[in-house]
């Protein structure tokens, strides 16, 4: 593997590849759903999760992929909901989504707590079916949020796949959240790919195999935290993720990263250590004492952390403790400042 | 993209790549079920299922992944278990399972249908949990299935991620199927890899972008169905797919999966049509006649199809018909003659 120079800006992006079928239909509805959260008064996030797709062929049979179940955007969902936000989740096809993320169908599968009753009356021929006693408790409080939730109508759910998805809906969306100036929050927690292969590049048939070696050769996605923070919202609340596996890498990525495009937050965190362990990466509020400021770092970092234990011992989808509660409930005091400042 | 010769042989593979790390537990517990199913007289069936990865790095963040949300293999399971086979589910982690999968979290999600009841009684503090009386009917049927099959033992699950670890589990469970000889049967549904990336050339850490475009070039997998066929079993009956995009390439890349690897059933499908049409390629039994044994084509083919109509129009996760039904049904049907013909 090596690499070399191509780049595509994200003008170039968007003049050359083409939009998803439904993104005016899923535009539309987003549109419907600012609208009624500004009218209550109320924050919107935007949560991203799940990894994107990179499509090696037209008639999809091969795909790059990132490493993303969805956890930390489901998860994080739940607690911006229980904070009072309203929350649109964007998230890659079949990741995890907030509350049914505590029933995997391989670590907690549902059908194995339902029970088949005997029969009530020769009225009603089908026997009822109920939730076990001994997982009520836990289901319960799942339940009555999600119920809440949706009776409202807090949580609005969009779905894509590719990378090529991603970017249009994001640029989309972000747009429609711009009428909320200050009021909106952006957590970008998906695992977006670094490269793609340009529609132009793609075979139409699924690529032959018994001829040897595979060789594909991927072009830079562009960076759209640019256009993001300068063109496509107006004062939103920005926080992106770098993820490595390299802890050498995770302060100096995530500062380089703040400085190119000049957000709020960076959160960085280390593949194995992302359960536990994250770190806030920001720009310092301008120093008062303009004398020393040209020596100072300007940067600050804080470090969140549970007790590894925790993580380690705990019943399949219920955790004692979640990180991502810390998170949001930070970003949370964060955005309430910068909503003040505005 | 461009294709150059260089090939790996199973043997060189097994010799240079590393086994999964729970290989030898997994065995053990296919070994123990082989073992109880032999003495009920049930014949087993291994379904594979899912698509199977290539990771790029070590320490994973990107992956090459194949499409398939596992539906085939696991629908196809649920029929082999009606029909009083016990089946090995090896599946990718989070594909579809049998039973599970009428309940996606996306197209069905089971928090939909269940309602808090008031509380029966002081005694019992938690309120009720049951099912929706209009979701009872269909819930029924799956879980009364579910839960035979699971008080009988009669399916056992194994996972997989990447195709190594594919590569090993495949290898491993078919020598330990080879006890039952004429009585196994091995339904290879998994979307599996053709190109691989060895050990020995991951990078370790994530792969920075930053610097231009990414080349990756990947090596053959070896074409396991030939030890499998030859060596590792012992006269099971083996059936693999074919999926193609180009209708074309259909019948031809099935007739010479079968002339090269000398099993029994090739299933083509086309990825458009698959939920409707299949077609079972296989050698011809030998002719009484030698005289034109000669002039005859070998291969004969045998469409599946129902209707169209009937997948499209559907509840989702309650199809009025599916196609696995059919392929199920007749492949047992092959599977009693060769069982008798041994």
């Amino acid at each position: 593997m090596k690499t070399e120079a191509t780049k595509f800006s994200a003008e170039d992006y968007f003049a050359t590849q083409t939009p998803p079928p439904t993104l005016e239909e899923d535009v539309e509805k987003v549109r419907e759903f600012v609208k009624i959260q500004a009218k209550e008064g109320r924050n919107i996030v935007l949560v991203t999760s799940g990894g994107t797709t990179v499509p090696l062929e037209l008639n999809v049979v091969r795909f790059l992929d990132n490493f993303s179940a969805g956890t930390r955007g489901a998860t994080s969902a739940e607690y911006f909901l229980k904070a009072g936000y309203a929350v649109i989740f964007m998230h890659r096809q079949f990741s995890l989504q907030p509350f049914s993320r505590h029933y995997s169908h391989s670590t907690n599968p549902f059908l194995d707590f339902l029970d088949i009753e005997s029969q009530d009356s020769a009225s009603d021929p089908t026997p009822r079916i109920s939730v076990t006693p001994e997982k009520r408790a836990d289901l319960l409080t799942v339940l009555t949020s999600y119920k809440r939730v949706h009776s409202l109508g807090l949580l609005h759910t969009l779905t894509f796949v590719t990378v090529n998805d991603y970017l249009w809906l994001l640029r989309a969306v972000s747009q429609e959240l711009s009428v909320l100036k200050r009021r909106s929050m952006f957590y970008l927690a998906a695992a977006v790919s670094d490269f793609f292969l340009p529609r132009q590049k793609m075979s139409e048939h699924k690529i032959q195999s018994g001829k040897g070696s595979l060789h594909i050769e991927m072009d830079q996605v562009p960076k759209i935290l640019k256009p993001l923070v300068d063109e496509w919202t107006h004062g939103g609340f920005i926080v992106s993720f770098k993820l490595e596996t390299d802890q050498n890498l995770l302060l100096p990525k995530a500062r380089q990263a703040i400085e190119r495009y000049g957000h709020q937050v960076v959160i960085g965190n280390d593949l194995h250590r992302r359960k536990f362990e994250v770190v806030f990466v920001s720009k310092k509020a301008a120093s008062q004492d303009l004398t020393s400021s040209s020596q100072e770092d300007p940067f600050e970092e804080q470090w969140l952390r549970i007790p590894q234990s925790v993580v380690d011992q705990t019943t399949p989808g219920f955790p004692i403790k979640e990180i991502e509660e810390d998170i949001v409930q930070e970003l949370i005091k964060r955005h309430t400042l910068w909503v003040k400042q505005g």
